[in-house]
């Protein structure tokens, strides 16, 4: 690792700059030297343009707040039922104005609406989306190492997904940004009014108990950086230290110049094969003993500006 | 679980109120209710004094911000140097007035002089202390469900860690709230003048690359919430950004009176064993399918509030 400018020891690793939900800007003033061989910047450096996937602004949702714009990408493949909520319920502008009214430490930032007096446009309830069947066609990328809570753990579009192939089952993983559908004891009274964002350790004792409907693609640093709420489950105590979410949209429903360009890298491609090999055994100066493994909620997915297509 | 008062469903996990830093206040102003059999909090109702023991003052760390005070635990069974180290930095009033640097979002919150230019009263190198002997004497407790990074997982004292008992060898784990020792690339640059705590997903990968030196038992909150920074790897880009640091002392040296009477469920005792399996199988009423399965990071450490004993 380089030292930090004041000559500090720091715990470094200059790679990790790259975190779960960082965005690598593509544009550079000047080349700059090449990355060393076998870390993730070499791995993404020499990437195809191919490997890359524009995120499709019909499953991508901004949240506005004061601090800037979280961004969001859904999963309707995995929870189908939770997509169409969320597109009626942010079509109808269901969220705009309400609030982030819980923030627990080392597990979730929630939000919906705190005094319950807002017209709801969808039913009352929603059929649990908590897994679902490992059908064929699933473009399922296996992780090499295991996992403790599942028989296969790995990449399906681009989210960390667990599975037991024996038993056909599959589903979303509870990593850092997984966009939660808060519930009831009801299993059926998660409906999309309610959301939460995992700002922690992997919280993944939540796996199949709850609908995992995406994962915070940009702006994570913005809910996991919240107050923390001082009553039961990290609610906050009174009104005014809530967050507003001044909008909610679609951005299908963003004039193009209002978007922000977003591709991720494609989890079946083999550059992303080499990204997961570049986490399992850091080849930057600074690490002295490559772990030589590496966890399902510790994998890098990257994501990076690019040009608004014209629509 | 219990509703919201707004009666919004939550991601609730009322047990989940007590965080792996949480504090427990051992005071009710009335007797609650029993809690349910088989949650944690029935594991803690049930557990004995015996089996609680009180933080050591002379390895107990206050950092007090503007916000409040943070309080880690050290472990000089796995740093002893560090331990050495600390004692002298932190006597010296080494730390007081320095700040944080560096906020990383789901990495690590560090702190150490920003400028570079107080004067240091310990040796500019340090040994390594990346991990060490498993000698008979250590009392491990082992968590059943295996490690992605590990032969074995558990708890030595207290503190989440790692091993190969074929090889002999045993570390402190990353697991959130671990406290660690910044290092340059040199494996001897680590002394203790530059430190960080985790605040995001388990940063594994950094086991047995560096010195971790406690864990902070009190207040991580205040540290996981603050602003990311800007500049690579999370330095703030200005100085006004950087979190004041008020003072820095070892619980032994402060006034009885003005101390936080800390203790720890032992993680050797019976009750433990009943909180890691009350966290493996969830038996709150919220959850539908129980993991049956836990990973290291994810097992509280309970920490309650207790009585100052006279010096």
């Amino acid at each position: 690792m380089t030292r930090h400018a004041s000559g500090r020891p720091t715990p470094a690793l200059a790679a990790l700059v790259l975190t779960l939900t960082a965005v690598v800007t593509s544009v550079a003033a000047e080349p700059p030297p090449p990355p060393p061989p076998g870390t993730m910047a070499a791995a993404l450096a020499a990437s195809r343009p191919e490997e890359w996937r524009r995120l499709d602004p019909t499953r991508t949702v901004y949240m506005d707040l004061d601090a800037g714009r979280v961004i969001v990408e859904l999963a309707p493949t995995f929870a189908p039922k939770l997509y169409g909520n969320l597109r009626t319920l942010v079509s109808a502008g269901y969220f705009d104005g309400l609030s982030i009214n819980r923030v627990q430490d080392n597990f979730v930032v929630q939000w919906g609406d705190a005094d319950g007096k807002r017209a709801v446009p969808i039913a009352k309830t929603s059929p649990p989306e908590f897994e679902r069947s490992w059908s064929a066609d699933l473009a399922f990328t296996a992780l090499p190492d295991g996992d403790v809570f599942a028989p296969q753990a790995g990449f399906v579009e681009g989210f960390p997904v667990a599975g037991d192939r024996a038993a056909g089952r599959i589903w979303m993983a509870h990593c850092y940004g997984a966009l939660g559908v808060g519930r009831d004891n009801a299993a059926d009274s998660g409906t999309g009014i309610e959301l939460y964002a995992v700002i922690g350790h992997a919280p993944r004792q939540l796996d199949r108990n709850i609908t995992v409907a995406g994962r915070v693609v940009q702006g994570m640093e913005l809910l996991a950086a919240l107050p923390r709420g001082s009553q039961a489950m990290g609610f906050y105590a009174t009104a005014p230290e809530r967050v507003t979410i001044r909008r909610v949209r679609f951005a299908d429903a963003v004039p193009t110049a209002e978007r922000t360009g977003l591709e991720a890298l494609r989890t079946d491609s083999a550059s992303f094969a080499a990204v997961v090999e570049s986490r399992r055994n850091r080849r930057d100066g600074w690490y002295l003993k490559p772990a030589g493994r590496i966890d399902l909620c510790s994998v890098p997915l990257p994501v990076r500006r690019t040009a608004i297509a014209s629509p």
